[in-house]
């Protein structure tokens, strides 16, 4: 058995379910393995970024470490960005990466790259195989430090002539650390922080945003007065009828700053203390009020849910607590694109344990918001500020929860990053239902640069004006193999999305959007 | 004036002149600028490996450094796989890239990543800018860099708080070292090898590819009977009628060995020596016999052209040589593709003093020698097996080179990597023919599995197959905004091209390929 089949075969043992990739030919043992081996679905992405994106989006949504077999140096380095995604999302991810033989890549043949140092700049773990019998020790180290709470990029490395030679056979899975809990001293210091009855803000990430996170969260600020706020990006939080409507903080700095105005204590669960998305003259960076403590209830790989439960028992929070609505009513509105409206009308339409993958950058602004009452669903985005993310993680959400209708919400600007998603839909036939919103245009960057003080010019209209020509979407999918159609207001949105989501499988809708008439806030 | 407008006053004092780009917040005050600054003409890219291709091809054509401005961490990262391409051909390329704000850096915030290690793992050179003073100094050092023979890849970070400070103003251009001449006695030991007369073969890259490099070596081929080759991948090379026919090493090993066998010299004129492109089980590194002694004429950074000269006239070779034609006869073959006959076809269509840029990988194995009598042109390629370099390397060298018709001959699984910079073609209505081999497979692939002891599976099946459902090119180019037709045959092919070539702008070809007629070697 070579050691590229010791590998895959350790993966398997290891609970890896799903190999996203695109493999070259420092990959081809691996891509034999996997001919030979049951066990393993096999997916393929036309680029790299598509690759990684799906992997992210999987392991999300299957809660298992995903799996990606990629091409050495650049072929690794076209899936960096959603790798980093992937990172800020804590994904557990394992990228196995082909390359150079041990005794060739010192001749320096023109694909030889820096490989090990592409993986250390996105990856927590990164090893270069050093035989074909330590591989399969080295896969199953691999899922142990992808598994490590909470989630983590582990990234190996294989010689060519590693994968080729006589491996070991199949490791034994190794065993993955628990997410530690929360000291109870720490809960009894937050508790007497709550106590004191002054403004505070729980902030909520990662495992916090799950339905038993926001729960528990809700009886402590039900029983305290505390404000609760999820993190501008999420990586997965349980949204919709009956779940605890919590907002996120938003992006812009000012705007953030004003829902931040007067707290004096922000509780950290699972998150990081609030920091600019960027840094702008004059503004701060951080966007808690000065006079605002920061205290850690849960650090990210620490067990958030049951810290929250512990320190509502601790506070003495009734265990039954009803959720009041919030947001406005779901209705399908009418009319031209407008990014609340759509909101609404999306809540009113959504199917039942939908998931929303959204990469709607500026277009999606007010639409979170608008959606609590829509139907359960969960709601993945973009982490990173990566963009591209929407229709791979779309996908990779797709194949792991194949009884489900996900709805991906993409920006067009951002879409183009990634838009040989739609062919592997179309491939293994995905229920996914992709909106593009297209207004034409990097709308952010106009933002952006107003806030930079400056004014458009020539330069300007040239890297943030996408028109010109125009991209026809419609166009795009059928040439990928996917049914599309375009609309171009709220109601004819709601027939079409109210039709695809009556059927399996793919479909894409252009919303053409004429008038840049959302608010950058 | 901010350290950015000082930065872009100080490119275009050293020669910079066009900027491709898809710049993100971090770049804000550089878009600012552009917007104020004349003399730089900007091109947007709707991805970065697209932006960094063109600036490939651009410099490749213009010999003028190429400029990209792209967006932190992972914007610069979904670059790397051109740059590497680029690194290979020796292009002189000036990247600029933003990044968070220094004292905002230090708080981690999503779109972090490790900007630098990234670019050290393509870069020859890697500065980040340390204060506004200094942007416009680290600006000149960088096209310094790109400039220092061969070309180098230089990447220079800029903090955003650094480019939005007030800076110096533009600083001087620095002086660029001229390429090293090959010293006399050299020159005298490589005359020596050859007055041996031993099989001996001058092997060329590089500048020993240009018009007067190729008739300098075919002169001293002539003289004393050693053979001539030029690189597997070649950055640039002068071809057609009067040019000197000189093929390339094949790609595949057991091909190569046997171009090479009974060697006893071979001579190294810009390149490196002779490497497989893979290694393989039981088959060597080296693609030169293990008696043959390997010379260096000149390295890749010397002056290749001056010293193939002066080695003609050390000994005494002729001057004024005719060029021997080589080849096939041009003409319009017919029937479905075939690499041989679609050559001989192109080659009986190819517009004077056009530029193919190559990224045809099997599809095009046989195209190259069926073009020595085809009109003098270009010829440009992926050289550093970085699949998705042919669409933006065609995009650059438009923009390069306005009066002269490019034709992009595109393999469909490596063209999907790249898709998107027919858009920019579209919206600079460059004067592009680009030819899609759509054999709808990673057809290389196939050949490496065989080549690795295996026979296609479930898995490999998955992953070469690029059908299941077929890309449609026609409506993807005109989805982008450009004209396109699909042809079957040759004879077809011929109509379509020839009417493509008689009007300015943009133009698609998909060629569609049946079967997998054509030959691995």
């Amino acid at each position: 058995m070579t050691g590229a089949e010791s590998l895959i075969r350790t993966l398997i043992a290891s609970g890896v379910e799903v190999c996203f990739a695109n493999p070259g030919t420092t990959e081809m043992q691996f891509v034999a393995a996997l001919d030979k081996v049951e066990g393993m679905r096999c997916v393929l992405g036309l680029a790299e970024t598509v690759v990684t994106g799906c992997a992210d989006g999987y392991a999300r949504m299957a809660e298992k470490p995903a799996m990606t077999l990629v091409h050495c140096g650049p072929g690794f380095a076209n899936g960096i960005a959603n790798v980093h995604n992937a990172r800020r999302a804590h994904t557990p991810m394992i990228n196995i990466v082909g390359d150079q033989a041990s005794y060739h890549r010192s001749l320096d043949p023109p694909l030889t790259a820096d490989t090990e140092g592409l993986a250390r700049a996105v990856s927590h773990w990164v090893r270069t195989s050093g035989s074909a019998k330590q591989i399969a020790s080295d896969a199953a180290a691999a899922v142990q430090a992808a598994r490590t709470p909470p989630g983590q990029i582990a990234t190996l490395i294989v010689p060519a002539d590693v994968a080729w030679s006589e491996g070991s056979g199949p490791a034994m899975p190794l065993p993955v650390t628990p997410r530690p809990q929360v000291a109870s001293d720490v809960l009894r210091t937050v508790a007497q922080v709550l106590r004191l009855g002054e403004p505070a803000m729980l902030f909520l990430n990662g495992q916090a945003l799950s339905e038993a996170g926001l729960a528990a969260a809700h009886r402590i600020a039900n029983a305290t007065g505390a404000k609760l706020r999820a993190a501008t990006h999420v990586p997965r939080m349980a949204r919709g009828r009956g779940r605890v409507p919590v907002d996120r903080v938003p992006y812009v700095v000012d705007t953030a700053l004003r829902a931040l105005a007067g707290l004096k204590h922000v509780i950290l669960v699972g998150a990081k203390p609030l920091v600019g998305f960027f840094a702008y003259p004059g503004k701060p960076s951080l966007m808690a009020p000065q006079d605002c403590a920061t205290h850690v209830l849960a650090r990210p790989d620490q067990d958030a849910v049951a810290a929250l439960e512990e320190l509502a028992d601790e506070i003495r929070a009734p265990r039954v607590m009803q959720v009041e609505e919030a947001g406005p009513k779901p209705r399908i509105a009418s009319g031209p694109f407008e990014s609340e409206a759509f909101g609404v009308t999306l809540a009113a339409l959504l199917p039942e344990n939908a998931i929303v993958a959204d990469d709607s950058v500026t277009s999606g602004r007010a639409v979170f918001s608008a959606m609590f009452n829509a139907a359960p669903h969960d709601w993945i985005q973009s982490t990173g500020g990566a963009i591209g993310h929407g229709f791979p993680c779309a996908t990779g959400a797709a194949v792991a929860c194949p009884g489900r209708k996900v709805i991906c919400l993409q920006a067009d600007g951002a879409g183009m990053y990634t838009l040989q998603a739609l062919w592997t839909q179309a491939r293994e036939k995905l229920d996914v239902v992709n909106v593009v919103f297209a207004n034409r245009v990097y709308k952010i960057l106009y933002g952006e640069l107003r806030t930079a003080g400056a004014t458009p010019g020539r330069a300007s209209d040239t890297f943030f004006d996408i028109g010109r020509p125009d991209l026809d979407w419609v166009g795009l999918a059928k040439a990928m193999g996917m049914e599309a159609v375009r609309v171009e207001s709220l109601e004819s949105f709601a027939d079409t999305f109210r039709a695809a989501c009556g059927r399996r499988g793919p479909f894409l809708i252009e919303f053409l959007i004429h008038k840049w008439n959302e608010s950058f806030d």
